[in-house]
């Protein structure tokens, strides 16, 4: 495959190396930021250029590993292109790309600049409107993980959607307990132990089932023990206590297990 | 140090095979519940004991391990006890004793009968009334990790809502997750890469660093198609992904990060 990227932001600087080790030959690294853009094509051993630069007429491929409106944005503009296009967005459906041959690779995990990520342990999405494509992306996707699946549009917006849950508000809820004990010794270090725990005790088993705490055993007397002291030193938390142990509430109250 | 313990939940069950490790001398386990109470006393070697039947002259500690309203209800009954008594709660004040002697040594873990805690890694703080009671608490629980803290009854509250964020409303959202992803496949195991990444990723930096996803780029367009999914599939969720959407859009809203 010879292919080209639009993007060079965080999931470009972690895709591509791994796209380049599976085969992927990289003829040029297309940005409007020339300095990720130039940092990305040195990496990949290849040319920076701007996005409105044309494509080499070897290219068969574009990826664009670019942000969800800018996909759409551009799509039109690629109407007409002979090449293959892959996007590698989890919410945009595979029909935004108006070309003949598109696809959606979209790895399943949150990349950040700084921090390499275990490559091999990515779950991977297919999707195409082209069985040649399809084999082709699912085979490249094969040779960095072996978590590699199909899935159509709508399936992956509820994956996309889930792993906003699981990952980007669970961040989100340790940054409050950090924020809660900025003022206190030992701090958010503390909490660590538990994090590790408790992410590791819900994928041994359901995370359903191992629910523990003050709104698991509707342990009325902590719960308002707890909002009062939000209340008073960080009200701006109050509403998602109140939400997420409401939510838990309901979830386990059933007559058969009023008792626990 | 010789004890005795009440209570046979999730907690004693793991707590105090470690401080008998750790040169406790158990004399008994007083527990309602007959079936852990003589588990948790065989474990020990021990003797199992009713509530209500006599404490040994010879014992010097009492841990309570139970309930926090338990805590609250019996401690009235404790008042004259010559022995220390000790609860391991996070969110019941030390003075809710009223005996002579007392303190409180609070592991900040979550406990599960069938999952065996490191507890080499669980932070314990301890608050006390008695100079002697606090140094043998601290000592004792040096022996089982190296995170002893004294902490106040306060701070162990700010500890105990930081640790229902952090862990509690954590699994839960991971059980929401795995409830909208219930009938794809490959389901809520796709999700587990990212799981253990983001809590990897949280404890390496600062999680409020870290934080990626649709709210942190205020990616408006997506955010809507989600809630527009939610809505037709899950609109029980759409409350949550609402109020945590907007509290990250608050939190990163500001002049210098509007282009991220």
């Amino acid at each position: 495959m010879k292919a080209v990227v639009y993007g060079s932001g965080n999931l470009a600087w972690h895709l591509c190396p791994a796209l380049y080790k599976a085969g992927v030959a990289f003829q040029a690294v297309y940005s409007r930021n020339p300095n990720t853009g130039k940092e990305l094509a040195d990496l990949l051993g290849t040319d920076y250029r701007q996005p409105n630069d044309p494509v080499h007429p070897s290219v068969d491929t574009l990826f664009l590993m670019l942000p969800d409106d800018v996909v759409r944005k551009i799509s039109p503009s690629l109407s007409n292109v002979p090449q293959a296009v892959v996007h590698t967005s989890g919410s945009v459906p595979l029909d935004v790309l108006e070309c003949r041959k598109r696809g959606v690779l979209y790895p399943l995990q949150t990349f950040s600049r700084e921090l390499q990520p275990d490559m091999h342990n990515v779950p991977f999405f297919v999707e195409t409107n082209d069985i040649g494509l399809r084999d082709s992306l699912k085979a490249l996707a094969s040779r960095i993980s072996p978590l590699v699946y199909e899935a159509n549009s709508l399936t992956r917006k509820l994956l996309h959607v889930s792993a906003v849950f699981s990952s980007n508000f669970v961040n989100h809820l340790y940054t409050l307990s950090a924020e809660l004990l900025k003022d206190d010794n030992p701090g958010f270090n503390a909490l660590r132990p538990l994090i590790i725990e408790t992410a590791q005790k819900a994928l041994m088993d359901s995370p359903k089932k191992v629910q523990t705490g003050p709104a698991r055993r509707n342990d009325l007397s902590i719960i308002s023990e707890h909002k009062l002291l939000l209340q008073e030193r960080y009200p701006q938390l109050l509403p998602i206590y109140t939400l997420l142990t409401e939510s838990i509430q309901t979830m386990y109250q059933n007559p058969d297990n009023n008792e626990l």
